[in-house]
């Protein structure tokens, strides 16, 4: 398995700017996975603006639920992000543990860097509705998995990477 | 008062698993003190789950409001969780203030390691109900008397110990 | 620009008394700029514990919007909070991009030590309603753009601050 980074941290807090620039400091072409699904205009607004971002140099492929063939290449990839993913697979009533499996194997088969962007949703408040608590308990299992793999793991403050691993 | 550890950390992050490697670094037995109440089929299965993982060597202690009690012997303990002994005190209207000194004073008595497990729980939006709110406020003043004690305070990410003090 | 500080924390975790800390190492006599806006019996409850626990040597000025007016003399000043100011602009609907342009000016001119408090609000399930999640965005946007200006940037948890920049 190539070099693994987890970028953690809240909404807005830098991540995919941080990703960004650890994934273009490497050669270019770059794929850029977005797991986003554009079901309505404040998420559509989202997705443009991050991809009016991007540099040159970026392909880009959608993959809201299938990750491991996004992930077959050879080109330095990131992931952003893995909790939307992890919704679409809720929403969709998909098998998580199996999904999990296989984006894992899908990672040990990488032979270039990969960076994986993901939302820490576990610091408030209970939640009131049972979806949104089983939501944050897949991502903090799936965080927790992912982190004892990963070579880099940095929680981001205001734009600031703290380095966990 | 011996060693004193706070492990906070957000939903999932893996605060419990870091907290029962510390205590089992010890020498056996050592007390599990459980402040969860089973008083829904959700909080039976994760009560179960956590009794399933740990290893020979515990002795379980159910304390769910009196934590002086279960801290009286001279094994090394561990707390899991303040954050429902907070709720039990809070939905059973008990003083909560004297409850934090009687804590506090049974921590001073203690001859063997403790550590204690939280549920940061104030980094999302400011919720709507009251009582959330109340419980945020409380959770985050027994953080700070407590931390202020500890020898030690890790932040769980993703299953990894950042390190606080 | 003379030194930028800013304190991030969640609810209750020791930002307001770690900034007073900060600004009362220096000579006095120093600025507390108040931000918050006692509209309700919760909030002015706040706003006097506050206060009382206030050494003397400080001035107290409310600014819950014209910050850039209360940044404008040369003594050290604390600000208290940047969360309060960016609800205050979001309910009367004022220009925010706006707002922080003439924030930034000001902070540009300083020439005295000024501390910037502001709570996380990022790190949970993504709220229900859009204000909210505006409001959790908006936060995430000015944090940036500070922490990128400021000298220092720490992360307090449980009253003690962990050093992000």
């Amino acid at each position: 398995m190539s070099a693994l980074t987890l970028v953690l941290g809240g909404a807005r807090s830098g991540k995919s700017l941080y990703a960004e620039g650890l994934v273009t400091a490497l050669p270019a072409p770059w794929v850029y996975v977005a797991t986003a699904q554009a079901f309505d205009d404040e998420m559509r607004a989202r997705i443009a603006e991050h991809r009016a971002r991007r540099a040159e140099g970026w392909r880009t492929l959608e993959a809201p639920l299938d990750l491991p063939a996004a992930l077959a290449g050879d080109r330095p990839v990131l992931v952003d992000c893995l909790t939307l993913w992890l919704t679409n697979l809720l929403l969709g009533e998909h098998d998580i543990a199996a999904a999990t499996s296989a984006l894992e194997a899908a990672l040990d088969r990488r032979t270039a860097p990969t960076v994986l962007v993901s939302n820490e949703v576990g610091l408030g408040i209970v939640p009131d509705n049972a979806l949104a608590r089983r939501f944050r308990d897949e991502a903090g299992r799936l965080h927790r998995l992912l982190a004892a793999r990963a070579q880099n793991v940095v929680f981001m403050v205001a734009g600031l990477p703290m380095r966990v691993k």
